[in-house]
């Protein structure tokens, strides 16, 4: 009876004791099975890790790589298990890599424009300190108050801002990385030019875990737009919400964000957060304009004239701070609301070019009702990227099934529109068997081939991408 | 005596001319001499190539690999051969693949705000093309009007906007690519927005020629903008002068253009091409500033106040087109007139993070003077690039080995001071022996890996980067 109550510990959960100090390991089963999960609510994981590991420095992320790789064992990073995709699920066990206590800020130089951080930082952490300096990092994933860095380099992660400022992959300039073997890496330099040798630092972003583990990043950052208006348009048709986008680009302005709403996002936004909106409506954009303040306004009444003459049928301006926080507390309660209509919401991520994004839309609302799935759609149509946020009782059967089928209808349809299966979710686990619907297979192939080099015995974040 | 003079073709010659009609191969002596050089006048290249081909289709391309391959033949892709580190010189004998036919802008689409276009698209064509439809595509490198596409992505060229908007990497959003055994590859799609597998485009984006033949891309646009101004401000001291840089971020304002040039740049292009520049001044800053009209007035008041903050002694301000233009001709003298100081120039490129700009142009000065070269100092400021023009007589063996020597100081000295080797010319044969010492060891192991994966025989432009 004594004996039985004696936890045996595995000879891998020694050695990562042994590395990292037994108060940085959990290896209960209570604990594991936390770890087998993440915010991708749709993956029915079953499998669990042999242990988890709180990794503090480089170096024993390089010593658990060098015990690994000998060993045969999966490692996988995760900062925040954000992620929608299944990015650091555990599919044949191993070690996972927690990084939530590397997350220090090592340094912000402003005359260089750069800051170097651990995958640990949160997103909005990152964000706060370098405005301090009156600097910009401007990836903003929707959960960047939770979202580290680690997976959002992971994921090259994007946000409204992407359209204008570009994804995570635009401002990381240098990462250090342990690879399989627990060789340690640095994939370019402090300096954002740079044409010395091959893009590697490129090659590790959004490569989900699956090439090297990502130990610190030097990131690139730009002056802090002076100040920035958000208004809210209706529209009553999707064409006309369409071509306000493209007339606001050919009048030479570049909106900071310019999301879509559908009737449905704003219906159920209303039911749950009443604020105001207009349920009658086809459609809204968000549109956010940055820059200087002198002429903010001058381009925002440009805004408000091009919406008008696209038959927006009424605009929501905002003159002060609570009017824009109105304005932004809806467009985020978006995902909130929808998680009211049903037990889950799975959010799905497509991309198309703009010119397709009606017939995107449209195709997403027939598949939906074809299924039966309650579906609200919002995304950053300036980049052609939507999001589909399912809302479901995923222990019913027969629904499952449903989003499963709607799930693969619409990567059909985006791909039909020369779209691709994600703006900037990933393909963790959860899209991995479409990819050789997406990707060329000359470059699939090619793919394939880097992970052998990068990854010789497949231990590195296995069964994610391919 | 009829025999002698009977021109026996070769194989590889014949079998170039089944693939692209004899119409498009060149084979003599005296032209294949053409193609032994580049714009890299220091190389002293003896090496010919076997054949060049002016190739018209992707299909050709494929065809001739799948030979050369077979046959063991390299192949060199060429579109003007305008770079500066001697980046498709045949250093084995080979085929060079000229892509100056291949110069067709496929599709411009406003509302995906994207291009397709062919390698042999000169840089400013395309540039041009764009802007009709008030489309920006901002990488300038100084050659444009003669440079081309397929050598600009194969580099990674940037140029004086680079600060502002990014270099030729940042706008590259798909490529067509021919691979050492023929096939050909998409390595992305028409989104700008993609996390859909490896970023295989940025793998091929800098990889001068040696990882595949990039025979079309699709490049991603931006809004033009609507106005700009331009002056040129004076200093008596490079402290100041990097301050002022500094100070013009600080007030968040982030120049389209923040180039430098030293006295003796401004002493030359006086010599040479007088404008009326300040030839006892210490060093000059060309800021450019762009965005809406109707603020730009004020950011211009800003910059010109913020120069007279930092000591400014004299700042050229432009009201007119033509003051503009004139601030503009000085500028882009600085290399013609430094090729008035001696039969031949060779043009620098190193990149330093910006806190050791001052640091890095005094130390080339000083570099310099050692070795008894004659040198004007330019270069982008702003992104820590800095083009020292080194005036010499390549024919005289002393002023050579004195610039060998004073190259292989210069690089240590960037290295020294945490920058690296290239900061937008590339690294060709010319950089190749130094790549060493700037890429970590286990990355360019990495790099070696990468290039065995896609060039088993070793024929794709061999011979340069390693």
């Amino acid at each position: 009876m004594l004996n039985s109550l004696i936890k045996i510990k595995s000879q891998l959960v020694k050695t990562m004791e042994k590395i990292a100090g037994a108060e940085n390991v959990l290896s209960t089963r209570e604990e594991l099975y936390v770890y087998s999960t993440d915010s991708t609510n749709i993956t029915n994981n079953k499998e669990l890790a042999e242990a988890v590991v709180f990794v503090e420095t480089t170096q024993q992320v390089s010593e658990i790589m060098k015990y690994a790789y000998k060993k045969n064992i999966p490692v996988i990073a995760r900062s925040a298990g954000t992620n929608l995709c299944g990015a650091c699920l555990p599919k044949k066990g191993g070690i996972i890599l927690d990084f939530s206590k590397m997350n220090k800020i090592i340094e912000i130089n402003k005359d260089n424009l750069i800051c170097k951080a651990q995958p640990g930082v949160v997103v909005e952490t990152l964000q706060k300190a370098v405005e301090e300096y009156d600097l910009f990092y401007p990836p903003d994933p929707s959960n960047l108050k939770v979202s580290m860095l680690g997976g959002s380099i992971g994921l090259n992660s994007g946000g409204p801002h992407t359209f204008k400022y570009g994804a995570t992959k635009d401002y990381i300039i240098d990462l250090e990385v342990v690879l399989y073997d627990g060789s340690i890496m640095h994939t370019g330099c402090e300096c954002s030019k740079n044409v010395t040798g091959y893009n590697m630092t490129q090659l590790f972003v959004g490569s989900e875990g699956t090439l090297g583990i990502i130990t610190q990043a030097t990131i690139r950052l730009i002056a802090k737009p002076e100040a920035k208006k958000v208004l809210l348009a209706y529209f009553d048709s999707l064409e006309d919400t369409s071509k306000t986008v493209n007339d606001i680009i050919s009048n030479l302005i570049t909106p900071s964000v310019i999301d879509l709403m559908d009737k449905n996002t704003i219906q159920t936004i209303e039911s749950f957060y009443p604020s105001g909106m207009l349920t009658d409506k086809t459609a809204a954009l968000l549109i956010e304009i940055d820059g200087f303040r002198s002429n903010l306004d001058e381009q925002y009444e440009k805004v408000i004239q091009i919406c008008k003459n696209n038959n927006s049928s009424y605009i929501q301006t905002a003159q002060t701070k609570e009017e824009e926080e109105k304005i932004w507390i809806s467009r985020r309660s978006s995902f909130g609301a929808t998680a009211k209509l049903a037990p889950n919401v799975v959010t799905e991520d497509v991309v198309v070019p703009r010119e397709n994004i009606v017939k995107l839309v449209e195709g997403i609302q027939s598949i939906c009702d074809k299924y039966e799935l309650k579906t609200c759609i919002m995304g950053h149509i300036g980049d052609g990227n939507i999001h589909p946020n399912i809302a479901l009782d995923l222990r019913n059967q027969k629904e499952r099934e449903n989003f499963l089928n709607a799930k693969k209808e619409l990567f059909e349809l985006a791909l039909s529109l020369n779209g691709t299966l994600s703006g900037e979710h990933g393909i963790g686990c959860e899209k991995s068997q479409y990819i050789i619907n997406a990707v060329d297979p000359v470059c699939l192939n090619a793919m394939k081939q880097i992970k052998k080099m990068f990854d010789p015995k497949n231990i590195l974040n296995p069964n994610k991408i391919f």
